[in-house]
């Protein structure tokens, strides 16, 4: 295993060097130059600090120019769930597997909508249960065949959980070496709300009832179940793990969800803004901000999901998301929904008219 | 003057050629479609909602081809009021020419949007007070030199808000007839927030406060005079007025109100969905519905604005918006913006895979 993380050197080294990259008077100069504009002030809202937030990134990789969303580009990190097998989902395993066929294929929604906006996408397999043949569109960073059930025993080692963290992390240092300026996040894993929920509620200390919710949507009894799991699963794992982030994601959590953190915490090395979808990418995130806390300075949030704990999860991440969708589909759906208000928020700062140019007097 | 529309022509024979013209069992042949799809029932939300009504309005038009969002156009509706002159907006009457005229030249908000989704736009002058040169995008409907101030004196004639209403009814239908699929609308028009606010009030009966906000900025002392205003323009109307829809638009509307209630009704007959923007067009939208209750199922809603009374307005015309981006800027720049959502919902109800297509079997 080739592995340069530790859950230390990631504190050490990298929040060092991404911690105040994003100087203050760089967002003032920016906002000066959107003050200017053809609207009363802070009239364009949410757009204009996605305008400043997608300014300041270019403006850290070098592009000075109005191409700072040429190349971007989806990742649905794919794994199954131990926990699965409890019933916690309106499907089996199974599925995890068809469905990534389905992406391969270009037949599911996050393949639609990534073809709309012009949003180029592969799928990571993390470690579903039985791998697929090699295929265009497919990455292999499997960590194991499924994880183990977290109310049983811990979801992974602790070194499958490093080597996860670095797998997404090079993925992510390299495509965006390519050329890749947006990085767009999904997930398919049956089971993976649960697992989410029980990293949510041992991270943030919200109750179990506050984060768990009924994933594709299971009924009331269902639902039942998955909370005492994750009970069980916490009173089992947070003793043990004595609040270290890392040690909670390998006990709790899933090989997409360990890896797209490490994709996050990539992505922000590279300063390549990162477009968050539902809940469990948003638990992703929780684990990269825990891990790396300026990893929060590269991340836009899509939308609010209607699953039950992602509107406390954006809070406590004090992230206000774009679009109130209802959606709960997950596999990176939302943020390819959410691609054109990028676009419009570089595209009012490039295009639109000064008061001056308009020859408007307020 | 000619005018074939009175308040109760509208009521009349509007209400009846198009109450009960979608048909509960299209909407629901449409959703079984949707539900065969690969993604949990319910899983795309809000876009559900919107694919049925797309397509559903489609087949009323006869296209039941995936061309069903070929030709979106934008109204932006402008206008002055004589209550400007009582400094209830930032700034003065002579923007809303400045306005205009940065809309002709395409330097405003919602010229940028709608190049970037492909909308075609064009400027509705109903009456600002000066009259600009005839130019390629400006459409003349000028219902006078601007109205009057709406706490002293009827805004308007009921002879000029039938005119508008017939201005904008044949617009729409004349657009429609060329091939306009979408009709967003927007408006320009420094005081119209008082003028929608007393509107609101006067047909919803919420309070003056819960209707009356900020506009483009101002500040308290400012709004607590605005508020004052409408209370003097509802003591002085509500009574002359005794609940007519019809005349209470005339005594507190605007004249680009009256004209783009005028088009929302003009667009459903036409069997065109309306993209709606923030807080006066969706008073135009009360207004219409007030005049034709079943203008309501041709209506989308594109955000909540961080307008006071829009939030309020949404939830009484029973609305949920597809986004929160705490805009303020009108112009319709938040249809623009949404417009992608509305083509994804189109996309995934043609091109995503359906569980036997797919072969995912749950």
């Amino acid at each position: 295993m080739t592995c340069e993380l530790s859950s230390s050197a990631i504190s050490a080294s990298l929040v060092a060097a991404l911690a105040a990259r994003l100087p203050a008077a760089r967002f003032e100069a920016i906002q000066a130059r959107i003050d200017a504009k053809t609207k009363p002030l802070g009239a364009l809202g949410a757009l204009e600090e996605l305008a400043q937030r997608l300014v300041a990134l270019a403006e850290l990789r070098g592009v000075t120019t109005a191409e700072r969303l040429a190349a971007p580009r989806m990742l649905v990190f794919a794994a199954d769930h131990g926990i699965a097998s409890e019933g916690v989902s309106i499907t089996s395993s199974a599925v995890t597997r068809q469905m990534v066929g389905n992406f391969l294929a270009g037949g599911a929604s996050v393949n639609v909508f990534c073809r709309q906006v012009g949003m180029a996408l592969e799928v990571v397999d993390c470690g579903i249960l039985a791998a697929l043949p090699a295929s265009e569109g497919l990455v292999e960073r499997r960590l194991g065949d499924g994880t183990q059930a977290l109310h049983q025993a811990a979801a992974m080692t602790r070194e499958q959980a490093l080597l996860g963290l670095d797998n997404g992390r090079r993925l992510a240092l390299e495509r965006a070496e390519r050329g890749m300026d947006l990085l767009g996040v999904g997930e398919m894993g049956i089971g993976n709300t649960t697992a989410a929920a029980a990293l949510m509620a041992a991270l943030t200390g919200f109750s179990v009832d506050a984060c768990v919710g009924r994933g594709t949507g299971v009924d009331l009894g269902t639902l039942l179940r998955k909370k005492q799991l994750v009970i069980r699963a916490l009173a089992l794992h947070q003793g043990p793990a004595g609040g270290d982030p890392l040690e909670l994601a390998a006990r709790l959590g899933g090989f997409e969800i360990v890896t797209m953190a490490g994709a996050l915490i990539g992505a922000a090395e590279s300063a390549v803004p990162v477009l968050l979808d539902g809940f469990v990418s948003c638990v992703a995130a929780l684990l990269a901000c825990a891990l790396v806390p300026a990893v929060r300075d590269y991340l836009l949030f899509a939308h609010c999901s209607s699953e039950k704990g992602h509107a406390l999860l954006l809070e406590w991440l004090e992230a206000k998301p774009l679009m109130q969708l209802g959606l709960r589909i997950g596999e990176g759906a939302g943020g390819a929904l959410a691609l054109p208000l990028l676009r419009a928020a570089l595209s009012f700062y490039d295009q639109m008219a000064s008061f001056e140019e308009a020859g408007v007097k307020v």
